[in-house]
């Protein structure tokens, strides 16, 4: 005789308990309070979703999500097309652009290698990536390419493949890293010891 | 010269930002794990909250939501139609089912009363909770409605609004309360002096 959930409210508590970090009891939560909020917030969230949907693509040049290929930051005339930074998220992307040092434009994959979960070379964008220093190094020709992937080692993993495959494929085009040393902010005393070590090897 | 996200990611992540213990970091995180996950998560999200918008409403006898009014619960013959316990939301009525205790119908109420956050009787659906007693107290005629309210300060505002409007309509229907005292599986040492005082008080 115990209570059936209606299969609409299942299959939104199942859909919620998907997104990382959620689990169960806080999907139970979330869906209740969607359908406690109809016009507050299940309403917004789902018209948001479809409006992503059927709104939002890739860019063909750099992978970002846009309405339009080639997108706002690759079309922007400001920016140095003879420079090219690759990040492994939007995420890491903004975070690189509200740095401020990055005048040029960017190629975003999708995450890091990782061949355990069915992550390769090609899943995560890097044939694409090499498409596209073709294209730009065809007509005005490119200068650099900075792999902005981080240290760890997955990060690491990605970085070498791709540095690999443009170094094969041009082998006078200048390819770098982000330079490993001491964070902004952060007591030398808790800096962890490989931090350290690298701000050391590389003092200027 | 700053990346500006495209409108419907922003218009995606202040929609995720709306639901509760959900910060602009978190909410930025979930949009771009949608995104990158568009058949596995976003897909199947989307239309979880397309089917819950089209095929789900509320029970006219209970206030739970159905995609049938009455819904299947309020329909069971199994059920006890003469025994309705109030609850203060869907997870409460899932809760009190589970406990296997109750073999009556249930009332969900829309929350507890907080005036400040402005939940009146009208909003958490009093005035429904008193038509519904007397839809039930025509025909077959009601033995019993218990209030399970949480022993909480709003709890016990809502159960005191909700026993005098059903005593001042109906003076011989029996109204009661959940019973309090020591819950199963918790060391007497550590149980509040509150739940002591009034499991020492309804000693039997």
């Amino acid at each position: 005789m115990s209570i059936k959930l209606a299969p609409e409210l299942v299959a939104l508590i199942d859909a919620l308990e998907a997104l990382p970090g959620i689990g169960p009891r806080t999907a139970q939560r979330l869906a209740f309070h969607l359908l406690n909020h109809s016009e507050t917030v299940l309403t917004p969230l789902s018209d948001a979703l479809n409006g992503v949907r059927s709104g939002l693509g890739r860019c063909a040049m750099c992978n970002s999500f846009s309405q339009t290929s080639p997108c706002a930051v690759c079309s922007d005339p400001r920016r140095e097309g003879r420079l090219l930074c690759v990040v492994e998220s939007v995420a890491d992307q903004l975070a690189v652009d509200a740095s401020l040092a990055w005048p040029g434009r960017y190629f975003v994959l999708n995450g890091r290698l990782n061949p355990i979960e069915g992550r390769g070379p090609f899943e995560i964008g890097l044939d694409q990536l090499l498409h596209v220093v073709k294209t730009l190094e065809g007509p005005a020709g490119l200068d650099e390419v900075v792999i902005a992937t981080s240290y760890t080692p997955e990060g690491d993993a990605t970085a070498y493949y791709a540095i690999d495959m443009i170094k094969k494929a041009f082998p006078d085009l200048k390819v770098t890293r982000l330079a490993r040393g001491v964070p902004a902010g952060v007591e030398i005393e808790y800096t962890d010891l490989n931090t350290l070590a690298n701000a050391l090897y590389q003092r200027r």
